[in-house]
C-alpha cells in the first residue's frame, strides 16, 4: 500500500476565496513584516534579535546575544515560511535575501557542525549540558525543517548542507553507543524534522536517530534526572513542571506507554507528529495504533470547540479530561498548528474524514485566530471567553492578551502561522494511489498525475462562506482515476452533481468517492448545506454545561462587545430562535455573520435576588471566532446560554 | 444618642438548637483540640510551635523558633477564644491553664514591653524594620484582643497589663513626633484592637493611636516605600502584590479615599471594622458615611452568595466587581468572619436589618463551612464549586482543599472560628437605648436591663431548620421597653403573635418593633416562613449567569457527589420543579435537606454534537453548603443550571 502524500508545492494554486486570501496575506504582509521583526525594525514590538545574533555569531558584526535559549528557532521557522513562499511565488529579491541569510548562517556554523547562537555566544561550555530546558535540539529541528524547505523550494543545497552537518553532529553525539549521550530534547521537534530530512535526503540514519530519541524518551534511568544530578539540581524541577513533573515534557515514562496526552501541548503534538511519521515509514502497526489512540484521547477529551488544545496556562499543558475552561484556555496557536500537523499525518495513514474534520476545525478557528486581519499582530493564547478587565486582573489569565501584539519575547507562534499558511496546499490535497483526495476546499487549482497523464483540477468556491464547491477536471487526455472529495462531518446532507446530473454519493469513511474515466471539462459540483448549528459539548465538559456554540460549516462563531454591548454573559439564545446567516461584505474583511433574536437579562439593584429582572428581547450578532479582536478591545465569548 | 451594644457575655446563654450546637462544639471540642495543636501534640497536623516559641522566649526551655513571622497570633486568638469560653462556662482547669500560659507570656515579654517571639528569638535587630511584610503590629493587635477578653472573662489583669505595656511601647514608637516612626502595619488588626483597649481601659490615647495608624496609611510619602528603600528593596514588591501593588495592603493611597474594597480581603475587612469603631467613638459622620459606602460596595459587588469575600487566590484579594468565580473562590474563612465583624459594628451605628442579613449569610454559610462537624478539621478557602481532580490539578486552585485539614502552617482561620463562636452572644443581641434588639435567632436566653428592672428573654427555636421562634419575656416586674426582632430580608411574609393574638408588624428598617409594658410570662411568637428559594445573581455576575442557588431561610445549599453522583454540572433543575424541604435527623448532624425532581444530561460518544443525548429525570438532593465535605471527598457545587 502506498500512503497518500502531499502534492509538490508548486502544483497547488490558491487564487480566490477565504483561504487564498489568508495565504496571500501571509505571503504579501506577514512574511515581509516578520522579516522586519526578526531584524528588530518594528517600533514598539518586543525585540527579536534573531538576525543580529547570527550576524554576531558569524563575525559580521560585534555585539551580544539577545533573547532566550531558543531564539534561533523563530528565524528558522521564518526561513521555512519564506522558502514555501518562494516555491509557489518566485521572487528574486526574496531569493537573494535568503541566500545572504543562509550564507550568514553557514558562516556562523562551527567547524564540527554545531549551530546555536545562544550557546556559541553566551555559554560555549554548556553545549548539550541541559537538554531538558535549553531546547538546543528543538532549535536544530527547526533549522532542519528550514533546510529541507529551502532545498525543496529552490533546489539550492546551501542550507540543506548546513543542517545535514548539524544533523550529523547530533547523530554522532546522541545514541546508545559507549561514547554517546543517551539523551533527547526537553521540547520535541527534532524527531519530526529528522524524519523529513531522511525522506528528502534518503539517509536512513536520520530516521533511525528520530526513532532513538522517541524510544529513549522517559526510559529508566531517566536521562533528565541524571542530567539534573550532574548540574547539581537533583530533585528540583522548574515551576512550570508542577503536578506533571517530567510528564510536562512527556518524559516521565517511556513514550510507548502513553495513552493520554500529557504535559506541554505543543511538545505533545510535535511528538505525536513524529510518531505518526515513524509509524508510516517503518510500517510499525503497534505505533500507528498507539498514535490513533492518543489522537482519539485528545480529540474526544481535550479539544476545545475551536480545535485548540492545552488548557492549563501554567506550563501550557494538557489538563484533566473534559476540563476546558473558556476564560483560562491556553489553546496556544502553535498547539493548534500541532493538531493540524498531526491530522494531516494521520490522513496519510488512512483517508478518514474524521481526521480532516478536526484539522479543519483547528485551522479555521483556533489557528486563524492567531493572526490579525492586517497580518501584523498575533495571538499566542486563544481563549474562548474574554472580559478584558478580568483577564488583565486575574493572575491565572496573565498570559491572555485582549488584543493581538506585533511580536513576543518568545515568538514561536507568529512564524508558525506563516509557515503553515505558506504551505497550505500540503493540507488541502493528497495524491493517492489511484488519484487525488481533497481535504480542504479552497479556490484555486491542483496539478497531479493520474498514471502518466497530467491532470489539472480547478476549484471554484467561496467556501467557507458559500456552500457550493465547483470542480472542473482537466486531464491532458481522458483518463481513469479516483477523485475523493471530503464530506465534512458537520454536514448532514451533502449533494453532488456530475456534469449537471445529481449523483448518489458513495461515502467512504467521510470522502465521496468518484471513480471514472475523466474527460477534459468534466464538472463536479459539491454542495455542503450550512445551516446554523448549535453545538453542545458533552455533559462532562463542565465549563460549557447548558451552553451552545454557534457553528456554520467549519466556522465556529463568537459574540463580541462591538456588536452586542458589554456583559455578554447576560445574553441568552431562546431555544426556538432561528439565527440567519448573512454575508457582510464590509465587515471583518467580508464574512458571514449570524443574526437573530436573543434576550438579555438586565442588571438589578441587589447582588442576589429571588425574582430577577425579566429578560428583554435584543438582536444578537455573532462573528467568526477567528476574526475576533479586530475592532478594538472588548468582551468576547463563544459559549452562549440558551433560554 | 447611645449606640446599641453587645450584652455582657455571661448574660447570654445558648442552650439548644443549631447555633448552640456549634457553640458547644467549639467550647467542648474545638478549643481543647486547638490547644493540642498549639502544643504540637496532634499527629499528622502541620506543626504550630506557638506554645513552644513562648516557652523558649520565656527561658523556660531551650529550642529554636518555629513558624512564620506572625505565628504568635494563632495563640493570641486561641487565648481570646478560651477566655470567652471561661466567661460563659467557668472551668477551673482551663482558668489555671490560662494563668500558666499568661505567666509564660509575661515572662517572655521584654523589659520595654516588646513581645513577638519571632523577632525576639530570630531577628532581634530587625524589630519594626519591615512593617509591610512582618505583621508585628498585627500580632500585637491579637494579643491586645486576647488581653481584653481575658480581663473581661476573669477580671484578672495579668494579660491586660502585658498588652498595655506592649501598647504603650507601640504608642511611644509610632506617631508623628520627631523621634517616632510614621509607619503602620502591612496587615491591619491593631487598629480595631486599640479601640477595644481604649474602650476597656478608658485610656483615650490607644484610640488616638488607632486613628493615627488609619489616617497615616497610604499617605504620601508612602511609608512602605521609604521602608523598602531603607532595606535596599526599593521598587521590588512580593509576588502576592501583583496588579494592586501597595493597594494589596490598602496602602496605595490614603484610607479616606477608598470607595471600593481593594487588596487582601481579611486586611480590608479588619481595616473597615476599625474605621466603623472609630467613626462611632469619635462621632465622625464623614468616616461613618465612607464606611457605609465601602460596605455597600462590598455587599453589592464583591460578595459571594455564601457571604464570603475575596475572589483572587493570588494574594487572597478582592478582584474586579462582579467577578465571583465559584471554583477559584478564595472566600477565606477569616474574611467571612471579617464580614460578620463589620456587620455587627454597623448594627451598633444603626439598627438596619440589611446589615444583619449579610452577617447571617456569612455566618451560616461561608464561616460555618470553615469548621468540620467533628470540630477537628478546618477549611481556610471556601470555594462554591469543587471537582476534586481538577482542583488538585489546576495551579490557580492549589490553595483549595477538597477536604478539611487539622491545622495549617498559616493557621489564622481555625482559632478565628473558635473566638467567633465562643462569643456568639455578642452577635445575637444588642442592648438598645430603650430595650433589646435580637439580630440572630438561637435557642437560649438573654438577660438585660430595662431601666433598672432586670429582664430575661427566653428563646425557644430550632432555627434555621424551623420557621418558628418563641420568646418568653420575664421581667422581674412589669416594665416598659422596646423589643426589636429582626425580620430577615429573605423572608417575604413574617407573622407575629403576642400572647397568642396575631399582631400587625411594625417593620422599622428590618426589625419588628414591639414597645409595650411587658409582664412576666408574656409570649411573642415570630414565624418566618422558609419556602425553598431559587436565588439568582445579578446579570453582571458572569460566573453565575443563568444559574440558581438554592436557599431556605438563611441557609444556602449545595449539591454533593455523595447524594447526586459525580458530574454535578450535568444536573439541571427544571424551572417548574418544586423542591421539598425535609428535616433529616441522621444526616450531617441533623439538618434540613432539599429534595425534588431534576434532570441529568447523559454523556455521549463525541465531545461536540449538534444533537446531544436527551436529559433523563433524576432525584436531586441538596444539603446545607456549610456542611459539605463531611462525607469524604467528592464534587460539590452551589450554582445549578435551570432547564
Amino acid at each position: 500500500m502506498s500512503y497518500p502524500t502531499a502534492l509538490p508545492r508548486a502544483a497547488v494554486t490558491l487564487d480566490h476565496g477565504f483561504l487564498a486570501g489568508r495565504a496571500r496575506l501571509v505571503r504579501e504582509t506577514v512574511i515581509p513584516w516578520q522579516w522586519e521583526a526578526l531584524n528588530d525594525r518594528i517600533a514598539g514590538a518586543e525585540r527579536s534579535g534573531c538576525v543580529h545574533n547570527f550576524q554576531v555569531a558569524a563575525g559580521e558584526k560585534p555585539g551580544k546575544f539577545h533573547g532566550l535559549f531558543w531564539q534561533d528557532s523563530d528565524l528558522a521557522k521564518w526561513i521555512e515560511a519564506a522558502s514555501y513562499r518562494l516555491g509557489t511565488h518566485p521572487d528574486a529579491a526574496l531569493d537573494a535575501e535568503l541566500d545572504r541569510l543562509v550564507a550568514t548562517i553557514a558562516k556562523a556554523q562551527q567547524a564540527d557542525g554545531y549551530l546555536n547562537t545562544y550557546f556559541q555566544l553566551v555559554e560555549p561550555q554548556q553545549r548539550w549540558a541541559n537538554l531538558r530546558d535549553c531546547h538546543e535540539l528543538y532549535v536544530a529541528g527547526h533549522f532542519i525543517e528550514a533546510g529541507v524547505a529551502h532545498f525543496e523550494a529552490t533546489g539550492k543545497s546551501a542550507l540543506l548542507d548546513v543542517v545535514c552537518r548539524l544533523a550529523d553532529l547530533i547523530d554522532r553525539t546522541f545514541g546508545p553507543g559507549p561514547d554517546q549521550v543517551p539523551g533527547y530534547c526537553g521540547h520535541e521537534e527534532i524527531e519530526l524534522a529528522l524524519v523529513k530530512l531522511a525522506r528528502v535526503t534518503g539517509v536512513a540514519r536520520y530516521r533511525e536517530l528520530a526513532r532513538y530519541f522517541i524510544e529513549q524518551r522517559g526510559r529508566s534511568p531517566n536521562y533528565f534526572e541524571q542530567e539534573a544530578q550532574r548540574r547539581g539540581e537533583a530533585g528540583k524541577l522548574p515551576w512550570h513542571m508542577h503536578h506533571d513533573g517530567l510528564g510536562t515534557l512527556q518524559a516521565a515514562r517511556p513514550v510507548r506507554e502513553l495513552t493520554e496526552p500529557v504535559g506541554h501541548a505543543v511538545r505533545m503534538m510535535y511528538l505525536l507528529a513524529a510518531m505518526i511519521d515513524l509509524a508510516a515509514d517503518r510500517k510499525d502497526a503497534a505505533l500507528a495504533d498507539q498514535c490513533r489512540g492518543l489522537w482519539t484521547a485528545i480529540t474526544t477529551r481535550h479539544l476545545y470547540v475551536t480545535g485548540g488544545v492545552g488548557t492549563e496556562p501554567y506550563g501550557e499543558k494538557f489538563c484533566e479530561p473534559f476540563d476546558l475552561p473558556p476564560d483560562r484556555a491556553y489553546a496556544e496557536t502553535c498547539a493548534g498548528i500541532g493538531v493540524v500537523m498531526c491530522a494531516r499525518r494521520l490522513l496519510e495513514h488512512e483517508l478518514r474524514g474524521a481526521y480532516a474534520d478536526v484539522m479543519e476545525r483547528a485551522l479555521y478557528n483556533n489557528v486563524l485566530a492567531g493572526l490579525a486581519l492586517d497580518g501584523r499582530t498575533f495571538f499566542y493564547v486563544n481563549p474562548l471567553e474574554v472580559v478584558p478587565a478580568v483577564a488583565k486582573r486575574r493572575y491565572e489569565c496573565h498570559l491572555v492578551k485582549t488584543q493581538r501584539v506585533p511580536w513576543f519575547g518568545c515568538a514561536c507562534c507568529p512564524p508558525n502561522v506563516a509557515r503553515l499558511f505558506a504551505s497550505l496546499g500540503d493540507y488541502a490535497y493528497a495524491q493517492t494511489a489511484d488519484g487525488l483526495a481533497v481535504h480542504l476546499y479552497a479556490g484555486g487549482s491542483a496539478r497531479f498525475h493520474a498514471g502518466v497523464v497530467p491532470v489539472r483540477l480547478d476549484v471554484r468556491t467561496e467556501y467557507p462562506w458559500a456552500e457550493r464547491i465547483e470542480f472542473r477536471i482537466e486531464p491532458a487526455s481522458a483518463v481513469a482515476f479516483t477523485l475523493q472529495l471530503r464530506l465534512p462531518g458537520w454536514c448532514r446532507a451533502p449533494r453532488l452533481t456530475l456534469n449537471g446530473a445529481a449523483q448518489a454519493i458513495e461515502n467512504i469513511a467521510g470522502y465521496a468517492r468518484l471513480r471514472r474515466t475523466w474527460s477534459p471539462g468534466d464538472r463536479v459540483e459539491l454542495e455542503l448545506p450550512m445551516p446554523v448549528e448549535r453545538v453542545r459539548a458533552d455533559a462532562r465538559v463542565f465549563a460549557a454545561a447548558g451552553q451552545v456554540a454557534l457553528q456554520r460549516g467549519p466556522v465556529v462563531y463568537c459574540v463580541e462587545e462591538a456588536d452586542n454591548g458589554a456583559q455578554l454573559s447576560a445574553l441568552a439564545l431562546p431555544r426556538a430562535a432561528s439565527l440567519a446567516a448573512r454575508f457582510a461584505p464590509d465587515l471583518l474583511g467580508g464574512c458571514v455573520v449570524l443574526e437573530g433574536p436573543a434576550v438579555r437579562t438586565p442588571s438589578g439593584e441587589s447582588l442576589y435576588a429571588n425574582e430577577p429582572p425579566a429578560p428583554v428581547p435584543v438582536r444578537l450578532r455573532a462573528v467568526p471566532y477567528a476574526l475576533w479582536a479586530n475592532r478594538g478591545e472588548g468582551e468576547m465569548r463563544v459559549w452562549l446560554r440558551e433560554s
